[in-house]
């Protein structure tokens, strides 16, 4: 009989799971729809039935299962495991999903944000390796975040802490979709720098994202960073501005928790070596004299398996 | 035979003491010169015969001393406890202050910074009681910070974690003396709120401040608050951004570490409720929407012993 762990990560439109070995080497990953609107009792047999069925086709039985770990969207009390709300999922609300999802498949069972999933999978398994003291930055639509000090992900008093995507940065700046003015989120987000690059556009700032925008009706992130790259001076400058951010919040962070390790995922990270060395070169620009700091800053290295090998790490380590 | 704690608070003009029972009730408090240009041998063996003598006053022998804590200014390594450096005491590099004091009393020691000693106090005996997650600050020349998460002090990679004066919320904004730009401390300090009143004034904003710099040479923070008080408009702008810019690094720490409590202390808190109001005010106008907020930001209640209170603390809890 061998060890085992699963590792589920659910989105809006798709849950994802993974089979673990012990060494937290995966063993097969697979996917169903979210199904979101058939509520939440469906969705946790769903999700139970799928690991009784990827257990099955790795030939253990689910007596070899430790535990099973769940990433998702949402806001949480983590302790309890009650899902309060979800934006993708509006059926959801004050849901015990530990408890039904621990119930329906007799596991220990442990839920996380999907945030702080996918900062635990980098810590455990991938960028973060070795550094019991990092921070994370997903940079998408929006920015999420998450913290590991002493080798534990930070909560905060009620399991929202991390919330690094709204630590304000230009008071009285862009508005924020969380209410507030000058969030990092409102400037260097993918959807934020594109938002940035097409107001200038509009304003009339001459670029070649005119013509993206003429020809496609909208500019991506991606457009701003391709282009930047090409040397465009105003796709150079939005992404800068971009990389700018992200570095004052590294040094915000620096002054918290004095990380060993920044850590950046995210669809923006596709910018590659650019972007990366940008935040570098701020960061050590603007960072104080009083002492040499020698931080890491990196990309992630999971991608989009972040989140199982992440929920999967949270399930090994279930005390 | 009794447990008592001795706490030790280093500054750079004198050295207070405090000896504590076991509840951490003061027994007894007194100082002595720091002398620093004696150099640390001699100041290590001046605090061991103070303590010798204090102990015996209050009736006790060291067999009753359980354990010593420090609290001082400067840069340390508090694992290894060896004080780096330290800008009042130039003689004082690369000392293994925390070795030194343990083999003169022949007891248990802990070091600490100063902040985050009066952070580890007003946790364990003052305003943040039973707050095993709070963000505290000192408003003095500086800023200096402390957090306390899961009960325990947040020290970083390399002991340098918890500086939240320099904490960036105007980016290229005021020079700091850390070498940043746009540092909480470079704007709401005692001395920076000072100081922007003082720019104000010979850029011939009217105002009583006026009189003060012509009859005193100088405007303290002081005269800020207390002419604000009075109804002038120039005193009430910078009080009021003083205010708001503490709010502005309480909600950033709120998107962190998400205390229960903020605890502001040091000079600048004799300003009284004004102050406190107009930060909970700015907090509660700036915070996001996402959920409702209640989180306690407060004044501390230790004042000056709150350095030899968290020191002994810091002994009682050595484990």
């Amino acid at each position: 009989m061998s060890d085992i762990y699963i590792g589920v990560d659910v989105g809006g439109t798709n849950i994802k799971f993974g089979v673990f070995d012990k060494d937290l080497n995966i063993l097969s990953k697979s996917s169903i729809e979210a199904k979101v609107d058939a509520g939440a009792e469906v969705m946790v047999d769903r999700i139970g039935s799928h690991i009784e069925k990827i257990v099955t086709d790795n030939k253990y039985t689910m007596k070899d299962v430790k535990a099973v770990g769940m990433g998702s969207t949402g806001q949480f009390n983590l302790t309890e495991g009650i899902m309060y709300s979800c934006p993708n999922m509006p059926l959801f609300k004050n849901v015990p999903i530990k408890k039904m999802l621990s119930d329906r498949t007799c596991k220990p069972c442990v839920i996380e944000n999907d945030a702080n999933t996918a900062c635990y999978g980098e810590y455990a398994c991938g960028a973060g390796q070795g550094s019991d003291n990092m921070v994370f930055f997903t940079l998408g639509t929006g920015i999420g975040g998450g913290i590991i000090l002493n080798g534990k992900l930070v909560h905060g008093t009620d399991d929202s802490g991390g919330e690094l995507g709204h630590i304000i940065i230009h008071p009285g700046g862009r508005l924020c979709g969380c209410g507030q003015r000058g969030c990092i989120e409102a400037y260097a987000s993918a959807s934020s720098t594109a938002r940035r690059a097409t107001e200038a556009v509009i304003a009339c700032e001459p670029s070649v994202l005119r013509e993206v925008l003429d020809q496609k009706g909208r500019i991506t992130c991606k457009d701003v960073f391709v282009h930047a790259a090409k040397g465009d001076k105003l796709a150079e400058k939005i992404a800068d501005e971009t990389a700018r951010d992200l570095a004052i919040v590294c040094i915000i962070m620096r002054h918290v928790t004095e990380p060993h390790k920044f850590v950046f995922a995210g669809g923006m990270i596709a910018a590659g070596e650019p972007l990366l060395n940008a935040i570098k070169k701020h960061f050590a620009d603007m960072i104080w004299s009083m002492k040499k700091e020698d931080v890491e800053i990196c990309f992630a290295q999971l991608g989009e398996d972040a989140g199982i090998i992440g929920a999967a790490a949270l399930a090994r380590d279930i005390k």
